[in-house]
């Protein structure tokens, strides 16, 4: 019986089209990637569940797709779990592999089963899927790629620098001039919890400041509150949201608020470095800036917090984030091996290329002449003319059928094909070819050689 | 605590060589199919159980990977199957989605819901994994990629001799001369099958003839005794068996055997053209050979089918293979759509080119350059060159500590980097380099230009 086909939700197709403008994304990237001297890896798609499990909270946990153990799988099941009917418990005896929920981990997890294969410091990146059971929304896939350069190995503050010219070389190679690199520092936001005397709130101290854009001041300032953070310390951190001015100018507002921290001073002494060194090699087309209160996921980050936002004018929340972790490797056994990676948001990017018109219009080009199929003779005369189109790197095809011109004509039109070719007893008793461009309906009377060098 | 990391039997981390290989191949057989006019399309890694399970044989169901449902499965698991402890009916009510198993069914299923956006005939490609749930051995893995060309909505025999042109400019430009394409037609085996008075058992005589390579003649006779096959219809096929020649001598060799089956004559002309065409527009570096007890599980295919094999001397199964088949969207409720199509086996090219010693060089070249690092002012005059060089696209680095030199020319040493810099004081204090060649020795000093024109 035939079934009515569908994918599962939060799943896509990609057409022609769209492939070849994300294509077109991944491949920009990955060249610039290169250029900095990141090194690719794969890894598999699924891992060992207790590779995945327990290192993305609770919540992350959930959203991991698992994968039912093959065969009877109910024979090596936990009975106590089948019969108190407990999927969580009962999940962990028969599913033993699970999709990447990122590419973070399983890197780790890489570098630490690869470290004597692997020169230090190790500079990789990585563009493949994650899969998520996140509830589908506009915008928010259950399978979307992540591009990920990361360097492990190293605690240098040229890297942080160097990150930032990244972000700055891939924008520039896509055209999309202005976006905002932000950055913070992990020890600037410890510094702040420091000196207002909430040392023990800093997440949720943090997780509301975050929201300043979204929540305004009074909102952050409330929501510290429901935190149990005094008013007294909420007083303190006042001028945070006074800062004014250009990245030196918000820097040197900020010294002031931390001269007494030890933690806040280091945290200002690493933004002042990378701010120094860019001034020195200033970015092509976007602009680095300073904001205090960006956290994304704070827990994770140990020192330099990026975040970059598309041009102004253009709602996108952030297409590319990242930043320095201290101790990745260490949940599998590998101490003191510092990282910094960032990533970048491929459908965001996407829908800002998109919205801004700046795919080139190559890149969906496809075939560039079409072949009119008028019979046996004629067609492989015709096919004759396509190979040699080809191995001149001219996208040609012959129509297979030798069906009414009018329907061959509608397939060149709806495919958008720029020209045809037509090719019958005249043509092909004086080795010609009649070309004609679809737009304009001129037409052209060519050799073979005429005819390469007019569609190269 | 730690945990011992590894991933899953049947799966693989690739290192940044492999996959700078890997990607060769993929790029090569991508750039073929774009010049050949076929377009790309991905479909999502899970669908819906529905769409893959019943479209591989009983077998094919064992090896699908199923994703367990999120959240409580439990909730809606099918309590018979709880109680009675039945795997295989439990697991439809527990999982909804699976990994594809192949490209081919998505492919069909794409075709279908996407019927209205298509112009017919639709040339695809598609290059993206598929998962098996597979015992694992030499050669055979879980997470495998395939590489797949297409093309639905036509009967024409042109595309027949287009796939044959296809896999002709693929190994000719991966440089792997000399493979043979094999090719046979389902009628000619379904002919084979009629003249012996065995049409009922068209499946076990072509599944026996498949096998001459493997296990001689001898060795087909047997089975197909054991399959019932009568004496008589063994004899009657001998001369099939005793074939020689070349493509034209085979092809009048059964046309004798088979000039009372229609089906077989047909079968025999299509052949004829694909040969004549192929003898009209020679191929560059394969050859094409008539096989007719090529089967590669026949009931898939219903006109042409091929098999590539590697050159003679290089030990490997078939590198690739593929064929038409009539009604591949019929299980989803689009009649009357004949296709066909022909795959990569990108592992086994992979070994194949790695014996043979195929690879460019240049295809893991990494890093052209390292900039050693004195200190906190030479590693900014190291990074403006750095800059320099990476926008005229010479892939450069800088050692990103000021470590002992004898550890950075380790490094660069390690990682294959075929040249240093060293710029301390005297070369700043004269906007110099030293550039210094890894192999040989040799020392340079230059200006930025003559650095950047020596290493372009």
């Amino acid at each position: 019986m035939a079934q009515k086909p569908s994918i599962p939700k939060g799943t896509r197709d990609f057409s022609p089209a769209e492939v070849a403008k994300r294509d077109y994304i991944f491949e920009t990237i990955r060249s610039e990637f290169k250029k900095f001297g990141f090194q690719p890896i794969e890894t598999p798609s699924f891992e060992n569940s207790s590779t995945l499990m327990g290192k993305y909270g609770e919540e992350g946990d959930r959203l991991i797709f698992k994968i039912l153990n093959s065969g009877d799988f109910l024979r090596k099941a936990d009975k106590n779990a089948l019969t108190e009917e407990d999927s969580n418990k009962l999940a962990t005896s028969i599913s033993e592999k699970a999709l990447r929920y990122d590419l973070t981990v399983p890197f780790a997890r890489y570098v630490v089963q690869h470290q004597n294969e692997i020169e230090f410091p190790f500079k990789r990146y990585q563009i493949q899927p994650v899969w998520r059971a996140d509830r589908p929304q506009k915008g928010r896939f259950r399978e979307f790629y992540q591009c990920d350069a990361d360097v492990v190995g190293s605690t240098s503050l040229w890297q942080e620098v160097e990150f930032v010219q990244l972000y700055d070389s891939v924008f520039s190679a896509l055209k999309l001039d202005g976006v905002t690199i932000k950055i913070n520092n992990r020890k600037v936001l410890s510094g702040f919890a420091e000196v207002i005397g909430e040392s023990d709130k800093l997440i949720d101290f943090t997780v509301a400041l975050d929201k300043l854009d979204k929540i305004g001041e009074e909102g952050v300032k409330k929501e510290m509150r429901e935190k149990g953070i005094s008013e007294d310390a909420i007083s303190k951190i006042e001028p945070i949201f006074k800062l004014q001015g250009d990245f030196s100018e918000k820097l040197e507002g900020i010294k002031a608020i931390l001269s007494s921290s030890e933690t806040g001073m280091k945290g200002i002494s690493e933004l002042e470095f990378i701010q120094k060194a860019i001034e020195n090699m200033p970015l092509k087309t976007a602009s680095l800036d300073l904001d205090v209160t960006l956290a994304r996921g704070l827990n994770y980050y140990t020192g330099a917090i990026y975040e970059v936002v598309a041009p102004e004018g253009v709602k996108m929340g952030s297409i590319g984030g990242g930043g320095r972790y201290d101790d990745l490797t260490g949940i599998f056994g590998l101490k003191n091996m510092s990282g910094i990676g960032i990533s970048f948001g491929l459908d965001r990017i996407y829908l800002v290329l998109e919205e801004l018109n700046l795919f080139p219009e190559t890149v969906t080009q496809n075939t560039k002449v079409l072949f009119l199929n008028f019979g046996e003779k004629e067609a492989l005369y015709a096919m004759k003319a396509v190979r040699n189109l080809r191995s001149e790197n001219v996208i040609a095809e012959l129509y297979p059928d030798d069906a009414k011109m009018g329907k061959q004509m509608k397939y060149a039109d709806k495919r958008d094909i720029p020209f045809v070719v037509l090719a019958g007893d005249e043509e092909m008793a004086q080795k010609k070819f009649t070309l004609k461009h679809m737009k304009s309906g001129e037409q052209l009377v060519l050799n073979l050689d005429e005819l390469i060098a007019k569609l190269q």
